[in-house]
Formats: C-alpha cells, sequence, structure tokens
C-alpha cells in the first residue's frame, strides 16, 4: 500500500503543516493482523435507491492513529472522560530513531533535551511499513521511566503499540499511571527531526479505553 | 442526557479552548431517531480473559460532529480524499441566532461582517437539545448562497443537518460544488458569539462521504 501521507503547506507564511495520522480502510494494518481487528467500511445508502450517500464503519478503537486511556492495562483505569485536551495541544519533539533495530531505551533518550510539558514523538523503522511488523521498534521500559521522571505531556510512536514483549506491560503502566498520554499509529516518514506544535484531536467517545485520533504538526 | 460540554482554560494565558465536539455515546442522538442509525461501543477483551480492555465501535458516518464531502449528495462528488485541511484550521466566526425560530436565511446574515475563507458557526437553538429535534433550526437556500459569494471555507451548524425541507438539497450543493466545506452536530450553547481561532480535525478515511472530526475554538 502506497503511504498516503501529504505534506500541505498551510495557509500562513512559512508554515508547513504535517499530517502525521494513518489512513483508516478496510485494507488498513491492524495489531498483530488479528482478524477481528479489521476495520469493516460499509454503504448504507446509495443513490440507486437513495437521495443521499451515506455510510457506516465498524473498527476497533486501537485503529490506526489514537490514544490509549488507562483502563487499556488497568481495571480501576480512567477512560476517554478523563482525557486532558491541553496535554495533546502544545510543544512537541520529533526524535528520529531510525537506524535502531529493536527498541528505544533510557540511553537513546539522554542524547536530547526534552522539556517538561512535551509530547515526545518517536521516529522509527515502524513508520515505513504499511504492514503490520510484527518485531515493530517500541520503548522499553527504561526509556518510559527516564521520559516519565521528566514530567512531559504524552509519548508518541509510530508502532501500533508502544511496548512487545515486555510482561505486565510496564511502559503504558510508567506512562498511564503518571498521566502522561500514548498516542500510537503514527506516520513520521516525512517529517524531520525538532521542534513542532501539535495538534492531536481524538473523537470524543464517553467511557472507553482508547480513542482514534487525527493528528498535526506545525512548524513553529 | 446532560450536555457535556466542557470549557478549559488551556495553557496559554488568557486562552479559552471550546470543545464544540458532541459526546459520542450509545445513547447520542441520531439523525430522525433512526434505529439504523444508532451507535454500537461493544467491549472486545476486557479482564476477565485477557490482559488488555479493548473495545470497538460501530456508527455511520455521520454521527454527532461531523464533516459532509460532495459524495454524500452527489453521485460524481468528491470524497474524504479531498479534504482540505487547511480550510478547517483558521478563522472561525460564531454567530448567535439563538432567536430564530426555523431557519437561518440570507437576511439574517446580513447583519454581520463575514470575511472570506472566514468558517461561520451557527449557534441556533439546536444547541440546547441532546434528543434530535425534527423541525431543527436549518440554513435556508437564500443563506447558502449568500454564504457562498463571500467565497467562505466552511459553514459548521449545531444541527445534525444543515437544512430540512427543501427538494433537492440546494444548501449541500451551493457549499459543497463550491469547495465550502459543511460541519453538522457542533454544541455551541456555552460559546459567546465572536471570533475565534478553528481547530477541525477529522478522521482520516479513504474515500467516503463524511468524516467525524473533533472540533475545538481557541479564543484569540
Amino acid at each position: 500500500m502506497i503511504l498516503e501521507f501529504k505534506s500541505k503547506i498551510g495557509r500562513e507564511a512559512n508554515t508547513l503543516i504535517y499530517d502525521i495520522s494513518m489512513t483508516i480502510s478496510n485494507e488498513i494494518q491492524v495489531y498483530k493482523n488479528k482478524p477481528e481487528k479489521k476495520v469493516l467500511i460499509s454503504i448504507d445508502s446509495d443513490f440507486e435507491n437513495n437521495s443521499v450517500y451515506e455510510s457506516s464503519i465498524k473498527m476497533n478503537l486501537h485503529t490506526g492513529t489514537h490514544i490509549d486511556m488507562p483502563l487499556h492495562v488497568t481495571k480501576s483505569g480512567s477512560t476517554s472522560d478523563e482525557f486532558n485536551l491541553e496535554s495533546c495541544l502544545g510543544d512537541a519533539i520529533v526524535l528520529d530513531f531510525s537506524s535502531l533495530e529493536d527498541h528505544v531505551s533510557k540511553q537513546d533518550l539522554e542524547h536530547y533535551t526534552i522539556l517538561k510539558n512535551d509530547f515526545v514523538l518517536l521516529k522509527t523503522k515502524n513508520s515505513l511499513s504499511e504492514e503490520f511488523i510484527p518485531n515493530f521498534i517500541y520503548l522499553d521500559e527504561s526509556g518510559s521511566v527516564y521520559l516519565k521522571d521528566l514530567k512531559i505531556n504524552g509519548v508518541g510512536t509510530d508502532g501500533l503499540g508502544i511496548e512487545r514483549s515486555q510482561v505486565g506491560h510496564p511502559t503504558h503502566h510508567h506512562l498511564l499511571d503518571n498521566g502522561i498520554h500514548i498516542l500510537e499509529g503514527l506516520r513520521l516518514k516525512e517529517v524531520p527531526e525538532g521542534r513542532y506544535e501539535l495538534l492531536c484531536l481524538p473523537l470524543k467517545i464517553k467511557g472507553v479505553e482508547a480513542l482514534p485520533a487525527r493528528v498535526y504538526l506545525r512548524t513553529k
């Protein structure tokens, strides 16, 4: 599948807007290629039998680009009702880890100046594939503890998960248990390392564990 | 249903962010209360049988706050692939028509200074109800022609439709056929008349006639 990422020029002079969201379709990659996670878009009404065309979507809430809420990994965890919209509007920093082969750890992150309230976006080889990668690059526990201690607003990844092969989901817990948002399924291939304004707006769904989102980066 | 609108203070001093999106749930109002348009959120996995909690959503793409694309009313009309993201980021003007009982027309709009590239948001009695209103306030054909001639970017309404009782959907056509976005299902009850920055980010779904969206207004 061709990567349908487009960089567009905003109305303001010298401002670029990057759309870093996955394109949702019946063919979009899903976690571990599980059939029950496949998207289904179906036509409810067309011009054969009506004066309007309408369709429906059925999808797992972890489809494409999405926010995880604490309920995803903790029985008593908070839901989308506690989503903090301010955390998802503001300063973002894209870190280019395209050379890494397995995971991002504390020692990789220490090379950068990451500020309190930043939204940290991890650009990896994951952005190069529109097929699910079983061994996707992930953020390990040491990296999540390091970022939590910096009191950032959130972490974004271009994998469909932010961790794998860690018993008990410690990366999710270190972040979510400390009010740090997790944003999964980004497309960062065309975005240079650097600082941006983040606009991450998830659907407003009541009481759920994840929210599909549209996400842009604006150059400053 | 209680209106779950929240006004929140942004991080920047003196900046207010209004979330003007409907809350999606199994109970959300749907157009004409049609059963086939009801939202269904279902649990795919919980802590009884798995280490993560996950759910799915099935919904008509015209659920809650959403963008209509030309295919909705025109067989050869363009789809979400032509969505213009720049049109949905920028200057917005909220016009308070809460005193009107039936529709907004050209003569109502002429009282205001509306600029080229504005996104015009119509605040009406529709924002007061969380139940579907059969006789919802709409934008009549004269109003749509007036706004089209002003070369605005888009029109937003707090009804689930932008028009009713007009044969052939002329309001949709005057706007969509001229590249003007239609944004339906807003919640404007708490937003004072005036000028704002619009942040309207719809889900990125391929090739469809409508896009569910999250929408904020930021004070300037």
